[in-house]
């Protein structure tokens, strides 16, 4: 269904090559400030062509709002958004009418649906997310403005490539902003092929070992040396991004591509959200996430790796009362900040796994609708890793979750506000 | 909520220590034959005190059909079920009134409700996967009779064991049957702490190593050398099992706990299940999955570790058309049976992490509700692992999912029957 | 389906003739004192055999809690509740099984399901409703607690018999409380076959007309001039009561049945609630209303009379402020109580019809499943009237219904408390 | 909420005064032909200016298509549509931003949301149905192509202006088709003040008689003794609708309003439809009906009237099987298309009440939102009688209705056809 939520529920519609994309929010509580500067900066951040690891459609994908506000102003009614599609290019895809592309949805739509748009990923395409990211410009400002929740996800994985387990676990435990995301991992290439830092710190692409060298932080971008500009890996950790950056590149030149791991940390997050039985609030994540394009994967907390663990190590032991809250707080967190699908007030921290990107250059020998085996080459612009264009997808539909879980929170609750610990000064 | 489901509708009610557990489920097609039989059977695998593996609390678990049903066929009508809860043994967890227990719901549930109940999980507890499961059974049998569809559900990872990855491999390409799964995981174990499986082979529990010895087939439970029988490991590889069981015996005897990992297999699920955007077939069984007690990961296909494999090794190529359907097949299964959030017709293969468990016979240091550290000791029985027990809820959730996801693609199709590919010959 | 709201969400189950009846209500709030005590009054109310006027049926309908509660105080989980079924006597509807009973579902059931429930109504048999009223109960506690609103119930017609036009808008304007309405409503009946009412004055059967004599208050119901105690008409007019009472004991000596009106008032109630456009208060009241078994129309306010009057005398003018609320105040109350889909603090007034019930004993001439023209004889016990024990089906729903809503706008409004109107000294 | 329907989900965006109003469609079966002149012409029926009798308010009401068609085409994927507001005149409404226009949603929608739109109704403006006519426009598409249904309403009733009882009784029998309704309720008038029908029958307005006088069927509107032209009642009763037009012209030359009661028969309704026992396709249908503007009541079959007949009266008798459907029929329809809340294959008929006009230009005493007692003059241009202009919002939200209940049993059904009574011989 394109339906997500039971009091904050978001409805999106469109296709990769129709006339737009965009969705209607309804349960917008009335008298938030809202225009579109609100909901422009995250879909500015998932629009491709961003940067030379990212496809070069040179999308606009500017954001209106069609109604639910007046004079900047939410009226509790719904909001509806429009981005329209600029860069539609059709014959891209031509060939893939008669064979369904192998790891995309050609194939199952066709089966599901009896037909299927005749260009590009249509309903399957990323592009749906934009809908979504909208929404979750929405949802992440009530938030910060009625709790001060703050949401920030990172790459800490691309392909091999991932953060050393230290670096992660820092990561963790004290999250970057999204400023210091998109800053710290923002590199430019030079010529030799090593990456610069914003703070002038040169790396190899290889090793991610630091060179000791330093550039002049305000390097300019078109100085003879500079070979690519505005590399945005999202991963903040530079050592790492270096390698990630010289990664994708191989993989771009040899038409292949990549996945990778999302890390999302939710601060702020107010205590008691979380539906259970079945609408916990990890289920919920897990949800939204799985529902994104590529996802592959969810874990909570320590996830996977924790299954290694003794009870007596994994359990977060209660370790006192935060003096503004009064709320328990514990010193490790484990559980990733829910306890039996309710949010205990630690961060809430998840990751999630993309797959390796289905668009590749490479021929391929796949069999077309009619069972006949055939040679494929899918033309068309494609990212080898889509890694730093998905985390705001992943943030916005965090958002959505955490918004409509507070709500439904809020209608037991009534008059009591929620509480949120606010500082991390336990740990 | 304590409702799930668009079409196929289960609502559970329950808690640990009151009068009984158990569901109304909604939208049960009609004449479905139906009988208490039908449900009964993963009702006793998910029982406690199968094994001595797990907790000795004997509950008959008997379940009552209350409605929906007339001579053993389904009406269409709404079908109750209740299973009385027996052995309450409110007293075993009297002094956590004070002290929330470390990586249960007790917290979470008093700051969410301001309330909660007195003894044991409550609506937290495993107890409450009851009504699940029996609705689980009414899913899984019309899905098998409808569509020809099996489900399993194994254990693959306890603690640090795992399965070795060729097996692992080979079970998710050919997976056994439940029936093989308790047998092939049923283990008996020696005096000299040597475990013996079903076909009379020895194993080292340390290693796992088949000592190569062979004792009778039907050796007799009461046979002197006989130390522990019937230890459900629900692992169909027996080295495996054998050192699982040898680690879970070393945890109990520490009053420690594990976690581990279950991988499950749909075969037999008809093509075009799932509802894009939101509703996808793997964003219904991560929420699912994810909703269930003590569950920390999801992961479909390739899931975490695909992430390191590029494009062109990742993408199921098409190989060709199966006769019988008419449907397209891939000789690879790296997606795990999805494409673009609909049931590709390949065999559905996810897995799920399962923290260590929370209760354990260990003295922790934590804090009271008032924020003062005490010194907690849990009582009552606990399970060092509920991997063999949570099996038949991953089962019961995944038939519950997939059901209400057929009858939501039959709304779209009417006249027209859905396909399943019923053959593993292509691979 | 049998699942109804988005946050206080009521899911039943049942069949007349099987184990019992019931059902679960899910997203009860914590904290809220509930036995039994609470919920069995209205069951009683609604119990058949109460009085002459209705049918014999001698079932004691006792409600269990089942969940969701502890030492009498919910715990904010499913609250799941059971009355079993007494008195099933199948065989008195076994000629139905070739024979679709007119005016009841056994038809649509077999074309809808394919099978139907061999005795009696099943589903669609107004012990159904049972759950409904056991749900009613918690909600109706929950709105007196939190917002002081109060829901009654009566009859204003019954075939012809309708209150007269003053009586029926005095009424509106001052509802009675429900004692009064069953205190009022009930009447004795003399061997002559005047009526006698609880306060001792006598009114002729055929119209109605007060005769001016007394009967002593306390009069001993064995006394030997009393034909029929406790008639139950709930209508809480006693000329009118008379009439009725009257009209049904001649039907039901004809073997006929009768159908007619029942008029709702709600005072209290919090305004702001319902969320258009699609779930206005009316819109989910109508839709509460018409799922109730023989429902046939639904009309608020004015309603289909006020169709006759101009603009200029239907609306409502706004008169001043509540000093207590600060809420607007109007004089007259042609709304009824809502305006744009949301309550707008005056009182609720609405009226449902129901139909002349369909079990009767006249034989009537209807075509069999086969198609074959035949004569029915309906045999069993038939209420010749069913509108004294809907009033508590009607009541229920509507606490259902506001009790849904008002959470619903919790969840928006947050820590700001509703508001109503107490008082209805305005007009 | 702004969200209607489980399996074909309808969502509604826009104010009266904003940029445009419009809708998405989710679950719109796939491969069914659909462009803009599918969905327009409902649109057009409902646009204001039609007619002398409606307000001059000139909008174009053109609904584009954003999603989920190719080539004409559906693809299974949300259909978004829009129509873009263009004659807003805000000022028109300026001066009740101080004080709420009584019967209007301006006050509620105040306390609700603590905001409201400042010009015009806003979200409660009848504007908002543009998007549930255009979700219409689908439903009753795919319903006529799947199962041959079809949906009319007509004007029954304006003010005390009421069908002949015989002509009310053969219309509901007898459904007059669309077009039917649109010519036979459309008049001229003479400037001598009678009407003339498009069969050049005169009709006195006063008392409605025939006068016998014929005037030329192609009258030229133009032609010197015509004074309006296009006078659109939608009340298929020449007669009645000549007395209909009198009394609105009267009302708007007096600044007065009046309401109505329009009637609707579906015929061809596959049976099996509704989905107890919330969800019974008489709640459903009174839900939606009551959920559009100005609504103050639903009945259905025999509704309030039939409260007066006797059980042996209002059975419906099965009088034998349809040979081509072998469905059993019944010469009688007091139950009007429904026992138990499914549709039994007999027509279904309902009637909604329509309030009187809010809007009306007399001045009217009423206080402000500060609780003082002032003269409201509201400017602009009103409707008199909004009940022909109604029509296509009833037929949309019936369309919307069934087909989500259709979709709803095809998912218990499966590959089994509905089945439908498609002719009437049988009364």
């Amino acid at each position: 269904m394109s339906v997500y939520g039971s009091i904050f529920r978001v409805s999106t519609f469109g296709e990769s090559h129709g006339i737009g994309v965009g969705c209607i929010v309804d349960g917008v509580p009335p008298g938030l400030k809202l225009t579109e500067e609100d909901v422009q900066p995250q879909l500015t951040r998932r629009r491709p062509g961003q940067s030379s690891l990212t496809t070069q459609r040179q999308e606009g994908d500017v954001v209106s709002i069609l109604s639910g506000t007046e004079n900047g102003v939410t009226l509790g009614t719904p909001v509806a958004m429009i981005v329209r599609n600029q860069d539609q290019r059709k014959f891209d895809y031509a060939n893939t009418s008669s064979i369904p592309r192998p790891g995309h949805a050609d194939y199952t739509y066709q089966v599901k649906y009896g037909i299927k748009a005749s260009s590009g990923g249509g309903r399957a395409s990323a592009r749906e997310t934009i809908g979504r990211v909208a929404a979750g410009g929405i949802a992440e400002k009530w938030l910060r403005e009625q709790y001060g929740t703050s949401i920030v996800t990172w790459v800490s994985a691309v392909g091999h490539v991932r953060l050393p387990e230290d670096v992660a676990k820092r990561l963790e435990t004290t999250p970057p902003t999204r400023d210091e995301i998109d800053s710290s991992g923002a590199l430019l290439q030079l010529e030799d092929g090593r990456f610069v830092d914003v703070y002038g710190n040169v790396y190899e692409g290889s090793s991610g070992e630091p060179t000791g060298e330093k550039q002049g932080r305000q390097m300019p971008e078109d100085c003879a040396k500079v070979k690519e500009t505005k590399i945005h890996t999202r991963c903040p950790h530079a050592p790492s991004a270096a390698i990630m950056a010289a990664r994708i590149q191989q993989l771009r030149a040899a038409g292949d591509s990549t996945g990778g791991i999302l890390t999302t940390v939710v601060r702020g997050c107010p205590v008691g959200l979380g539906e259970p039985c079945f609408d916990k609030v990890e289920a919920e994540l897990a949800k939204a996430m799985m529902s994104l394009p590529a996802t592959k994967g969810f874990e909570v907390g320590t996830g996977f790796e924790g299954v290694k663990m003794t009870g007596s190590q994994h359990n977060d032991l209660f370790a006192g009362k935060d003096a503004d809250s009064s709320l328990l707080y514990t010193r490790t967190n484990n559980a990733g900040g829910t306890l039996g699908g309710i949010t205990s007030g630690q961060d809430i921290v998840f990751r999630v796994a993309i797959k390796p990107v289905s668009s590749i250059s490479l021929e391929q020998e796949t069999a077309s609708f009619d069972g006949v085996v055939e040679k494929l080459v899918v033309k068309g612009r494609h990212d080898p890793c889509v890694l730093s264009r998905a985390s705001p997808l992943v943030e916005s539909m965090t958002a959505i979750v955490l918004c409509d879980l507070a709500m439904r929170q809020r209608a037991r609750v009534g008059p009591t506000p929620l509480q949120s610990l606010q500082s991390n000064s336990h740990r």
